[in-house]
């Protein structure tokens, strides 16, 4: 799946702290991925730090081996940064004073109040003999270079202006120059293992002859990737393997793409017009977070009760002290009483309840840590299951906040039972 | 600080996965910081796809610059993993079976109650003229190479695999070679931009004669990573530096290096015996599940609010409707009736609350989008602060959570005074 020649792209990436292990690299991944889409084959990844030779050294390759190269770093203001330097020695060039961006500077820092520092006066400075890439959402602006039909375009490396400046410039330079371009649709399931969903969908030859599958787990759920590489966009057919897929495994689907489960959860209780309320104890708050991450959530969220200790259960939600006593606090009963308790208190239309033990400390023989019991309850009457997980305190926590919110998405749905 | 030459490492990393932006390659980080460690330069991180002769030729070049390669992933079992013919042709080797990777394949799949799978059996043949790094933590052997003084180790690219290997045979070989070994310490900041963190630490030319200084920010706060290369470990060198830096800035640091915000909460708590109780509206949720983080926190945190909506403001912590009228939710009046009233319903010695306006919607001439009033009480009295935040809704979410954090920590430590 990966091309090289004739309409092939690499990328650069320059700077100590990435190769030193002193931050992750993201930008290569993003570059990697939209490259990818736009129908150019990406074939190599190269950092390197700060070093003029080996900067010097590695365009000179690249672009001999590359249709297309995208650097990125070294254009900021600080001693260490020389890609701009590297570039006049490179491309034969000389720099000089550019009008356009010594006005956006100046419009930038009038509106601090001030002029354009003197450490940022540098970046007014552009080599002679390439496009410079105006920067919009920072100081650096970028370079489109040329040479032998070869491109290099110069970025900085601050994660949220090379994206803008590859969406504003690259992006449409490289579609244009493909005659096909890919196409991705991710379908985000949850509640199954990757064994059992891949079961369930049974026989994919005929899907894998439309698009290629991809197969992404992780512990709160299992992405499949849809990709098509067409001339048209391909949008029919992802919707037809979209759809062949949920006829076998519908019910684990809660979204696509960017969509998110809480967002999936936000959008059927409008629908529905319904509230929802928390009784939380081992997410601690993790569920009305992930529930408040959506804007405008406060229309269906009223409040949630995080009941750490057991006294907190028992004055807050009405839980039973001999409930308690007798059965312990991660138990079923307790489960059903907080969700019940939840939503008699705050008069909401379903409360979702969570009690486990996290770990790594708190569990026995008879209650193993990961041990957890999560509860749904309606007008309709109450769910409840048990889980055990077998993650740290941290994925253990998420992957019961995810649970949660998934079997809230299905009592909504119609899809859970009373238990 | 990029070493090259006689004792330098390079990384190669394979794998159309990598390359196109499928998965984060996570693997080169942690082998760009690890062989620093060591004291060994990483001059050059290279990713390619599942291509045979871009892998030839970029072993070759590698092997001939660097005296150190380390290449991960094309060691599994499935048609694109090709990394071991690749290495057959560079080394001009042939493959036969090792007698103690069958043995160890044998046991592991002995526990199974199954034969050594066909599809693994590829994974008994190993190249003649190396070393075999057995791999006690899953199927790939790893394998050792050496060509005129320069060593090639191959690690399959599974990540808990890959540095299971590292550790166990490459980091004691590249120690062994290098006279000195960097020591880190990260020393973590919040609450402080960098540019007055900077300000108020003053002129570090005395500090960076001792170690070399980086400064990591984000939207939580600001990172400080001490770097010393030195025979003996440098712990006193980091000792003084770190105490100087605190002499100057202790307000801000919180920890170091794996430390974080919500243990030191819940350390000082623990030393004092406190109970703690939040009272969140913008954040959702998210102080009580960062404070539930920390295993051991049912010790010191007790319950808390989420009052999303007016009327749990008033229900639930008796903020009393009038103030709401007249000030509306996100004031400070209802952020210290909210921390006030927390503490007292909860009978917890220290409260703290949490009232904003997270945006993207919401906002007002008045009342913008970001603000936010964080107010903390004890028997002591209240501390009120109003903030504005300007990032996006989830980022302003969290640096609000962090904030509060931070605030109950001063509060603990005395650092902040009634207003």
């Amino acid at each position: 799946m990966i091309f090289s020649g004739s309409n092939s792209a690499e990328i650069l990436v320059i700077g100590d702290e990435v190769i030193s292990g002193l931050i992750v690299d993201t930008n290569s991944k993003y570059l990697g991925e939209r490259i990818y889409e736009t129908g150019v084959g990406v074939s190599r990844i190269t950092k390197i730090g700060d070093d003029f030779s080996i900067m010097e050294e590695c365009i000179e390759q690249a672009l001999q081996r590359s249709d297309w190269v995208i650097l990125t770093g070294g254009l900021g203001i600080t001693h260490d940064d020389i890609t701009k330097s590297v570039l006049t020695k490179v491309f034969a060039s000389n720099l000089h004073r550019d009008e356009k961006v010594i006005q956006m500077l100046e419009e930038t820092f009038r509106k601090r109040n001030r002029a354009i520092p003197a450490s940022v006066q540098s970046q007014c400075e552009v080599p002679d003999n390439c496009q410079v890439l105006y920067n919009e959402v920072g100081t650096a602006p970028g370079f489109r270079f040329e040479r032998d039909g070869h491109v290099l375009f110069c970025l900085p490396g601050v994660p949220h202006e090379m994206k803008h400046l590859f969406e504003r410039y690259i992006a449409p330079e490289l579609v244009k120059h493909s005659s096909q371009t890919f196409s991705h649709r991710i379908l985000k399931t949850t509640g199954i293992s990757e064994a059992d969903l891949w079961d369930k969908v049974g026989s994919i030859d005929a899907l894998q002859k439309k698009v290629t599958l991809a197969s992404l787990p992780s512990h709160l759920g299992v992405r499949i990737r849809l990709s098509v590489l067409t001339e048209t966009g391909g949008k029919e057919t992802l919707d037809e393997v979209e759809q062949s897929l949920r006829d076998r495994i519908g019910r684990y689907v809660y979204g696509i793409n960017e969509e998110t489960l809480e967002g999936k959860v936000g959008q059927l209780l409008t629908e529905k017009s319904m509230i929802i309320a928390t009784a939380e104890s081992c997410t601690g708050g993790l569920i009305g977070h992930l529930l408040t991450q959506i804007s405008g959530s406060s229309n269906y969220f009223k409040e949630g009760f995080v009941v750490y200790s057991n006294d907190a259960k028992a004055s807050r939600l009405g839980v039973e002290q001999q409930v308690l006593d007798k059965h312990g606090a991660v138990s079923e009963s307790v489960a059903r009483l907080m969700a019940e308790g939840v939503r008699r208190v705050s008069g909401a239309d379903i409360g979702v309840s969570v009690t486990g033990i996290s770990g790594p400390t708190g569990g026995s023989e008879e209650k193993p840590v990961g041990l957890t019991f999560i509860a749904v309850s309606d007008s309709a009457g109450t769910w409840c299951g048990k889980y055990i997980y077998t993650h740290d305190r941290i994925k253990n926590k998420e992957r019961t906040a995810q649970t949660a919110l998934n079997l809230v998405r299905l009592r909504l749905l119609g899809l859970l039972e009373n238990t």
